[in-house]
């Protein structure tokens, strides 16, 4: 269906790029990226994309010149202007790389924040690729159409994490032992405007690291229903139902 | 953490078998359950293992023979009496085969009662597995704890779903036009006892279907935010924010 205006005025296909972005411009992009532009999705000189850096809005683009090693966009005219986007943070132990993919990919489209790798004790050791993580997001916010990119923290040890926790993010940790709090319940009834979910390991938090998050003051234990959820699988219920019934789901 | 009464009491593992389950008896399993159980999980005679069948509830067994083909566990005693677990439905146009394969397991794990893929006007059509379905349903319910297996539908067309329509059942659809009513509100006022969830193909509904949805009295059409979900992601934030807000992650 061609939307009134016609496929020009908002083509589908969206492009992140690094570079700031200003009516006039034109703006380089990689082999990769114009390999996906010209080779697969067989766009041709002239044609439309949408382009956004995370900082300056949305824009429409034309490409102007196609070359060997990239190509070259013109810049035309902004879409949407930037918002902040300011969704809610999580915070998981390192899983292995298929299912980090996936949460990575998930956790995106369902608007998170900021992605925190977590080593509790009972981590299992997994060797994390910044890079590989970032371009899960990329592609993930070009999909979905994000204005923004979510924010990849290095990895930090749990033990120091409550000692720096900002005070207005209440942070919801999944509680198996059935003690916690119904989701929907604490997600509606939070006192503070931010939100972070800590999704254990395999194998669950260590007792002396639950008495840490049961003592501690900003955190919320929550129950994710009868059933033992794998972490990621917990990771996107609770952050889907977050945005559902605290956050940019609910109508504007 | 050994629970009260030893491990024995109730063994973390899990398998699900097909065959009537009463104390005293015996239950072969096949090769392929043997093998995982004496050669990956390195059990011994005499060692517990948790069985269901979807019918008898949950038993403690122990593995009273071990042989090339196959080995025999010894029915023990009862450690759950069987309920329904009646979950909402998860109606589906196939897509490729890892994203199957994970909302199949994620759906399971979430509680789904009945999948059914659905062939609409723009699914691209996809070679369906019913015995590789039933695998991912089996795994997933031997992990999550579910004492039963969702039903696994064969696939029909859109056309013919609404005629035979259960009339205690709401088919929530996902409507991406941004017309639909947020589904946290949704959910929490539905007026029928039961839920099903449409999740489109890429590509989304056609005109037709769209109406179709529209006028069919037993549907609502919701809206899943602002970002463009993918199919899988759609359908299992759907059916967790259900189980949290209308089903059986409510505190009973």
């Amino acid at each position: 269906v061609t939307p009134p205006g016609g496929v020009d005025s908002a083509p589908k296909i969206r492009i992140y790029v690094e570079a700031p972005l200003a009516p006039g411009t034109t703006q380089p992009i990689a082999a990769a990226q114009a390999h996906y532009l010209i080779r697969v999705m067989r766009l041709k000189l002239g044609d439309g994309v949408r382009v956004f850096n995370g900082r300056d809005g949305e824009w429409l683009a034309r490409i102007d010149q196609v070359g060997r090693r990239g190509a070259l966009l013109a810049i035309v005219t902004l879409l949407r202007g930037q918002i902040a986007e300011a969704g809610p943070w999580l915070l998981f132990a390192p899983v292995k790389r298929l299912k980090l993919d996936l949460m990575v990919e998930k956790a995106t489209e369902l608007g998170v924040g900021v992605l925190q790798p977590v080593l509790t004790r009972r981590t299992v050791a997994q060797r994390l690729n910044p890079a590989r993580l970032r371009a899960q997001t990329i592609e993930a916010a070009e999909q979905c159409g994000r204005l923004t990119l979510p924010e990849i923290r290095p990895a930090r040890e749990f033990d120091g994490l409550l000692s720096d926790w900002p005070v207005d993010r209440t942070l919801f940790w999944g509680d198996e032992s059935g003690d916690g709090r119904p989701a929907a319940a604490a997600f509606a009834t939070a006192h503070r405007p931010g939100a972070a979910f800590l999704i254990g390991p395999e194998g669950g938090f260590e007792a002396g690291e639950r008495d840490r998050l049961r003592r501690f003051a900003g955190a919320v234990a929550i129950d994710l229903g009868p059933r033992i959820l794998r972490a990621e699988t917990a990771a996107l219920a609770a952050l889907g139902l977050w945005q559902a019934v605290a956050g940019d789901w609910r109508r504007q």
